[in-house]
């Protein structure tokens, strides 16, 4: 097992390396400063659906590249297999969830189009960088997701909830996570919401949807950024035939530097 | 014919009420503060091409909304019509300019969907306020757009060269210009490239592809943006059916207020 340490300057190559030889765990703390992305692989029919529902919700929904039909790599995974490179993923049928496995050789179809989504597991870096904490590492979990009251814009057969992921902060570094994240629009950029969980539709900040529960110190406030794992929550609405994506917390690694993805 | 004063103040939907009366010209300067937008409306069967198009080239065709099959209007649009509300239009088949027509009401198929892409003119505003010179304004005239030898990422049946608008600045200007602009990136954000023409193929400025040529003034540098004119490029080299748009220069004008698309 790689040390913390180890994991932010492991090259996300040798990551991609290691989940495809089977390895599973969360993805945050790996190969900081280059993007992470979640996936959301859909049939040729349901493409220009997804596309839409991402332009429409574009904080939940950043799209870094698109794989099209019979396309299993692209520079953001440097020659790596989308079906086999991520350490785990999640296969739906009819909008349930049907497996969890290391790889998706087996399910993969032809005429499946891959969207990479921005993660926010990307600006923890720079977060990270400034000494702001981030408690889901230190407490080493997974960081907690929820589904929310608030509907994303739906897009032809494609609509659900938007889906968030939860950072605690102490007051006094809010508005430096909210300057350093919104510098970062490809992978989320900055909190949708700060504060009172309720206002949000989530009852219990401990119970979360994906992911694990962080403890929120006393004093500090929860800090919601949009979540990639928003179109699996379409999916799970909408129910295509067939869909694939990464389990939440386990992204795909990639070789894109956060700096060509931050904003002035 | 209103003057250049009034034209940074009027209205939106007071715009659009002109150009569905008739009016033909250029929009730069028109309803400061509020965003303008290049169109091209493309068959359903070409739609996600496009919309890959774009998420590829997002310098060239930062989506600011699609008008889905049979919708004529949308928030942008404040309750307006695609088809009339703009100054001039293109009708374009199997790639050739067939028609430039002050509206499209006879062209329009249920078919079609309309991509609105953020323009460069959205930006102006800022840089006037910030005393940066707008030449094309001062002179009077549509702003110069140039094809560039610069290829733009292919999405299934779309290729074609990047378009880029250029506007001649003085040196001690062009920081300021970048970091503005930079600020947009949903109107095509920072320039693509300051100074030298022939490094982009433009081999003489003074006879753009689109548009009027502007005088550069001794000793300033022409400073080039990417240019929502490029969906059009890719139209003529690709040659689909059908594909309607506005002339260039002669855009959209939104309901979307700048602030809601400027990043930190």
């Amino acid at each position: 097992m790689t040390t913390g340490e180890n994991l932010a300057t492991l090259l996300p190559s040798a990551a991609r390396s290691q989940f495809r030889a089977g390895l599973r765990r969360p993805t945050s703390g790996y190969s900081a400063g280059y993007a992470q992305a979640n996936l959301l692989a859909l049939p040729r029919e349901q493409a220009f659906d997804m596309l839409l529902f991402a332009q429409r919700n574009p904080k939940s929904c950043p799209v870094l590249g698109v794989l099209e039909p019979g396309q299993l790599s692209s520079t953001l995974l440097g020659g790596g297999d989308i079906r086999t490179d991520i350490a785990a993923y999640r296969v739906y049928r009819d909008g349930e969830l049907v497996d969890e496995p290391s790889d998706v050789v087996e399910y993969w179809r032809d005429d499946l189009v891959a969207f990479l989504i921005g993660c926010s597991f990307t600006f923890e870096a720079p977060l990270v960088e400034a000494g702001i904490p981030i408690q889901h590492q230190l407490q080493g979990v997974n960081v907690p997701m929820y589904r929310t009251a608030v509907r994303c814009e739906s897009a032809g057969s494609l609509s659900g909830p938007m889906v968030v992921s939860m950072r605690p902060l102490p007051p006094e570094r809010i508005s430096d996570a909210v300057r350093i994240t919104s510098r970062y629009p490809g992978v989320h950029g900055a909190p949708v919401h700060i504060g009172d969980p309720r206002q949000l539709g989530i009852s219990d900040l401990q119970a979360p949807d994906f992911g694990d529960a962080v403890e929120v110190p006393a004093g500090w406030l929860p800090v919601f950024w949009a979540c990639g794992v928003t179109p699996q929550a379409a999916v799970m609405e909408s129910r295509p035939e067939l869909a694939i994506s990464h389990a939440p917390g386990h992204m795909l690694i990639t070789d894109l530097p956060n700096a060509s993805l931050q904003v002035p």
